[in-house]
């Protein structure tokens, strides 16, 4: 079974996740070998500097022609783990042309320019497997792809940035502010100097793209998803959030709404009582909520070289199976092609906390901004702190512009001293 | 695209999963063609009787015949979804031969009689799909099956089934007997008029078994897991199991031990910080460890006409998609050969409740019962209560003959007057 000619596999990129899945495709190689049917072999590992220090790579394997490797006629399967935009698309594309199945962890690739990327693999006939670039290790684009393939998946609510996440867990259980949480995590290696990707929202948007595309059989891209990042959570959110049984995470949702889909990335309240609430540290989890199945979660490490190596080892393993078979995977279906909505039309739910006069008299203007608005107030509460008192307000749900521009209006309120705070509610059933 | 030749689908069985497959055929019809690439047309139903009223079917679909809709030259794919032994294996054998593609439901069968199953799959090429055998919606067989497939799986940690993850929940809750529990599960139709399939472990069992081969790439049938059910739980049980901080869980347990595999159902104490411990009602979930993707977790429902129904739809469209390709799925593999280990063999950890005499020098002679057979002591707690007192011993691993042995001889000491409870510890680092 294992004694067929072997598949040639070529890496670009031995950093982080690289050297990891150059250390399996050897240490594994027995294992591998059986379960494709026939051996895999490292033909050559592409990188920037021939100088640095790789222990346990042969340096005989190592190249700095990247194109010359990814196209070279006797590799079967390119492995591209470099990341970002150039050289890696077209390092992918030429890869294709060239007739090899290819397997990436290149979620900013694929949310930005994945209709090139796509439309290459089916000019081509290539395999093009993705499972690493969303959530790690997390067997969670095959199950969307596959295992759901005869159900219609209603919403997607994901916690796949792990800085993120670790940062809001430090707030909730610390009471830390979001740049002492910050620097936290940054001495810990849990986010980088630069941390704008990750806390501004950045990956978990790409990674949103690349979700609702799958979930929803439609056209998704980058541009499309509404993003906001963590650096506005205050230590009152989270507190808030708390006393009303909630709490505060970066969430990437992706949902039918209305008669389109909607894509965003934004910090939410959602109730300590959701699966997604004990998601902790540096975990990523999704919860999938489709007609026939019901309720689904899939949870995990999100990120980490050797993680992100076992779901691109996994995917070798698909394109090594299918390229025996002459066959390939399910190709990305668009066909739905549904609308995105901008999110003024997408139906959210808000958190307000206001700073008011405490004095008789206050609830009605405030309740009535709402009202003119056509946003309907599900819950009020109210908390005297001194001549001040606190109001918090959650809404039913409305289009995202209405209650925008509730916000705008309640800072004109002579009562209303401060709006501190604002943030949608997710997870909840919309109570009646 | 979806222009195709229709492929043709026969349904054995039409209860509460078949019906909820024959629903979706056709409310998903138009989704279902673009996605396999062909239409996928309802071709008969087999049914045991044609009297039974079945609102949404089709009359002219049904026949008694269900050998000769299995075997129907016309027919593409075989849906089974009847259960049990007979005639469920002579349906799946004859279909085989007959070239269909099969998809299942049927975790006994596959537990009891896999080894046959699987080879008339391999030797007509016949794919043999079954993601709804365990767990019911959730994904599970396939990421175990393709994701992890350059991976290395160390443990398997379940809650799969939802009748008895019910009624421990509730004993949990409500302090409830397990005997109210259960009569309560009954009258909300979570358990059945005999529930023994249930609560003795069978249904949990035969689950192991399948996903022990998938996990281990290894030969295990249901005469290889222990299996204890959860008859035997007491509110004592569940009591000190929280005091302890821990949760009892019915689990199905598949773990690399020693040389072998263990393949193991009984009901064990778990910390209330683990990801199971949060599983509640009829959930199911699936916790799995592997040596690069670390700890994975797969969360939904277990059970129910319509999400066993999705992971039914699932697999159609996947041996639809292969039958077009002229390919199939990976086989089952089971080239690792490990041994499936005795019980006795097993390493685990137990909870020990004693009722002893109140004085002093009551814990030397327990202890020295522990040393003589070899187990160590992790934790000791002792509760006064009148002349009595409660001693609690947690353990650190050992074999399990060896805990078996040291409980036998503890209920021979003067000292201690009654074992009241013993528990496998799961879900816990070893502690040092």
């Amino acid at each position: 079974m294992n004694g067929g000619k072997p598949l040639k596999v070529a890496l670009l990129g031995c950093g982080a996740v690289g050297s990891q899945v150059a250390r399996l495709l050897s240490e594994q190689a027995n294992d591998l070998s059986v379960r494709v049917g026939a051996p895999l072999e490292l033909a050559g590992i592409a990188v920037r500097r021939l100088s640095h220090q790789r222990p346990g790579i042969d340096p005989a394997l190592l190249t700095t022609d990247a194109v010359g490797l990814a196209t070279r006629p006797d590799v079967d399967i390119v492995v591209e783990v470099i990341g970002g935009l150039e050289p890696a698309r077209s390092l992918l594309l030429a890869a294709m042309k060239n007739g090899k199945s290819l397997v990436t962890a290149n979620k900013a690739l694929l949310a930005e320019q994945g209709e090139e990327i796509h439309a290459a693999s089916r000019e081509h006939g290539a395999d093009l497997y993705y499972e690493a670039a969303v959530a790690g290790a997390i067997p969670l684009l095959r199950p969307l792809r596959e295992s759901l393939a005869g159900d219609t998946v209603h919403r997607v609510l994901g916690i796949v940035n792990g800085t993120t996440n670790f940062i809001l867990d430090r707030m909730d259980t610390s009471g830390a502010d979001f740049s002492d949480a910050l620097e936290e995590a940054q001495a810990l290696g849990y986010a980088e100097a630069d941390p704008t990707a990750d806390i501004e929202g950045f990956d978990a948007a790409a990674k949103a793209t690349i979700l609702a595309g799958l979930a929803f059989h439609t056209r998704v891209t980058a541009a499309d998803v509404h993003r906001e990042g963590i650096t506005e959570v205050t230590a009152a959110d989270i507190a808030s959030a708390r006393q009303l049984g909630r709490i505060v995470k970066l969430l990437a949702i992706c949902e039918r709404s209305g008669s389109g889909v909607a894509v965003r990335v934004h910090p939410a309240m959602i109730p300590r009582t959701h699966p997604l609430a004990a998601v902790g540290g540096a975990y990523n989890a999704v919860f999938v909520e489709a007609a026939s199945a019901g309720s689904l979660m899939f949870y995990g490490a999100g990120a980490g070289g050797t993680p992100t190596a076992s779901a691109v080892l996994g995917d070798i393993v698909a394109v090594a199976r299918n390229r025996l078979a002459g066959t390939r995977g399910p190709e990305l279906s668009t066909y739905a092609e549904l609308p995105v909505l901008p999110m003024g039309d997408t139906l959210t739910r808000y958190h307000v906390s206001l700073d008011v006069d405490d004095r008789p008299g206050v609830l009605a203007p405030v309740a009535e901004a709402f009202a003119r608005h056509g946003v309907s107030i599900q819950a009020v509460r109210q908390a005297s702190r001194g001549d001040e008192a606190q109001l918090v307000i959650v809404t039913h749900e409305a289009r995202d512009a209405a209650l925008a521009a509730t916000i705008s209006e309640l800072t004109t309120l002579p009562a209303v001293r401060a709006v501190a705070s604002v943030m949608r509610v997710e997870g909840e059933e919309e109570p009646s």
